[in-house]
């Protein structure tokens, strides 16, 4: 990509109104802009990370064996009073009556959607179990949103649901997305620890929530250190190893981390004192075990396998996908701007070069984006005939993983400069030397 | 995939309130179900469809030098009274109150949102030209939704805006886009004609619809046979080539093809008679060239190579990709079920066993299935223990392009069938054959 025919629109000045970090930076780099309060548009640049984002979180779904449908935004408020949630969700839900005056509402969680459609399907306890999942917008109509993305309105989000005929089974779909939650944020470069939580409205009592520390965290977090030693995401366990995932869940819960709603001081003073970690972090996923609320409100039963009746036991898993931009820049910046980890990087390699004018250096620029877009690397090409400084601000700013970066004397003597964005580390080599590094 | 832990539920009746074989098709293999009035889930045998389609429109969009983006669904009504619309909209427009009783909207279109949002951007002629798109959910809130995805009121669209500075750059603009959904509509296995449109609440003088001929059609069309035989998407065109898009364009105008809104009889009148087509047909696309219309309702200017301050010419070019599932399937079915172009098919392969319980065939399908997956051929299982019969059913009603019927008479002499759907041609060959050509 060439940034002369891109639309990559920077901001000279950081945004007045913005109060995190994240939220400053994905508007100066444009990321995002908002177009009412707490919604926005994603621009090209953040399009491209929430994409990547997106994907990772679908493929580690579906390895573990969950099964991606999508449903769609706008629910009829009956299905809201089956549940019984229509009249207790509060005012975060969007209500809107449509022209023949039927109540509908812009689903903030799809429980009962879900529940509902499965159980003109689901007859058998040979149906089961099932995981579905979607990647869709939702919207909570926040009273007050703010922090960008990380609390706006309108929202990305994967949610999963769980469908088993039995306890055992209901706690093993658990410990799958626990698993699946792990080695996704350990591939989008976080690293999210797990932490009992409150089900709140969503009901059951089993959850947790993952918390990726952060100083601008909305929760107080209080955990042990050994969570830092622990193999989370145990790279050799497969999701038909029941013990071996409950074992993982077993050491995940025995080792003390929870945020302030469900902090327990009893629990905590038993934590060496040297091993006690506190700080502030920021929810990007929430899994819920809540048995049968849902499916015995509603109606869902399948036949058993001694013939009777069997109401299943549900879950429910959310990974907040547009959050998590906020979420991995909150924790990946530095005062240039945005250090993208490479799996959600919008481009690998950023070429820049110091003089547009000079005929070699647009020479070699054209070279080296050809090479490397023909080897599959993703490259962004900046053409564009500004100063050379404001180019490698601009490189900084947006974060890409490494800046190849072309001047007329280096090429005199035959070198183009290599820069790692997040160490700043710069190294002057050979084109070709260049080419096969950033290839790899 | 394995059938057998898969949700891919098939109804046994023809469901009753369906009116086109498309609707009727869609519910009965079990690609959506509808959720409210005109809304669907899409189940996992549609989803895998609809994002196939969704995948080529975006390479076609990309190929052709647009630009992704992405928008919220969600709107504020003070957009829509810059340009006017939101007063002439209508009651299909769906309008939103929030909790802090803010008018807002849940969007049919973009062309204010994105004028808005370029405006910050786009400061001189050198910004231009741009196109920009996006493929998101949109909303109209038909009166009496029918038919399906076909006139839903929750929707899934691509729609693309073109910026450029004066009218032959928008002329290039649509140009461009007009070649993109000649091959965007190629690559899924449909014949979609170009016919001169009116533009409607879009505005402007300059428009195409994209019609698949069908007999369940919304409109009646006229168009001469000469069509048949132009060569609409040009293998060798390049979208730089400004004089080779304009001869296309022009020869698509010069052949006669109207829908019943633009019909002229006068102009058909002059089409040799033994050339006259006529008969009903599906909307899948629509362009529009509006000229100034939105941006200098919005106050769009870019300063011009003279110094002078220029209002951008737009278009918009929008795509019904949820409805293209439906149009698909009236243009590609027969008694039996869908009959899926390649491009599009949720799977390329089924395989059925017609005895489950007979080792040999499940040992000769879990090769089978293993080989192919290994291939990276996109393969359903259906490793139930159901009636061959019904299983061979289910394959045809969900219209995969090929089967491997696997059957203990037929391995005890070495041998599975392949049939093609399409043509029902049933072929008898080793393993080893089959494999060979399923994987090419």
């Amino acid at each position: 990509m060439r940034l002369s025919k891109a639309y990559l629109p920077v901001l000279k000045e950081s945004p007045a109104d913005a109060q995190i970090v994240s939220h400053k930076l994905m508007l100066r780099a444009g990321l995002v802009r908002q177009t009412a309060a707490g919604i926005y548009a994603w621009l090209p640049l953040g399009f491209r990370v929430l994409k990547k984002i997106e994907q990772i979180v679908r493929e580690e779904q579906d390895r573990a064996g969950a099964i991606e449908m999508l449903m769609p935004t706008i629910q009829s408020a009956d299905l809201w009073r089956e549940s019984g949630r229509y009249d207790a969700y509060g005012p975060e839900m969007l209500r809107i009556k449509d022209r023949h005056d039927r109540e509908m509402l812009y689903g903030p969680t799809n429980e009962e959607m879900l529940t509902a459609l499965v159980r003109d399907d689901m007859k058998s306890y040979r149906d089961l179990p099932r995981t579905l999942y979607h990647i869709q917008w939702k919207f909570r109509d926040e009273v007050r949103p703010r922090f960008g993305v990380m609390r706006g309105r309108e929202f990305l989000m994967k949610d999963a649901y769980s469908f088993d005929v039995d306890e055992a089974g209901a706690r093993h779909s658990y410990n799958m997305q626990l698993l699946a939650y792990l080695r996704t944020f350990k591939r989008l470069g976080i690293q999210a620890v797990p932490m009992k939580a409150a089900t709140g409205p969503i009901g059951g009592d089993l959850s947790h929530e993952f918390i990726v520390l952060a100083p601008t965290g909305e929760s107080k977090v209080f955990y042990d250190a050994a969570f830092e030693a622990i193999d989370l995401d145990r790279a050799g366990l497969d999701y038909g190893d029941k013990a071996g995932l409950q074992a993982m869940f077993d050491e995940v819960s025995s080792t003390y981390a929870a945020t302030d709603e469900t902090h327990d001081e009893a629990r905590w003073s038993e934590v060496a004192e040297e091993r006690r970690r506190t700080g502030r972090g920021i929810e990007v996923g929430h899994i819920f075990s809540f048995g049968d609320k849902y499916s015995k409100a509603m109606g869902l039963k399948v036949t058993g396998p001694d013939g009777g009746m069997v109401t299943p036991m549900m879950g429910s898993y959310g990974v907040g996908v547009s959050r998590l931009v906020g979420a991995i820049i909150e924790a990946s910046h530095d005062d240039n701007g945005i250090v993208w980890p490479d799996a959600v990087a919008p481009w690998k390699v950023g070429i820049v070069t110091m003089r547009q004018d000079d005929d070699a250096s647009a020479g070699a620029a054209e070279k080296i984006h050809a090479a490397l877009h023909d080897a599959g690397v993703e490259v962004l090409y900046d053409d564009r005939d500004e100063r050379g400084g404001a180019k490698l601000a601009g490189m900084d700013l947006m974060g890409l993983p490494w800046q190849v970066i072309i001047g007329p004397r280096g090429l005199a003597s035959g070198v183009v400069e290599l820069k790692n964005r997040r160490t700043g580390d710069r190294e002057e080599l050979s084109i070709e030397s260049a080419l096969t590094r950033l290839s790899a």
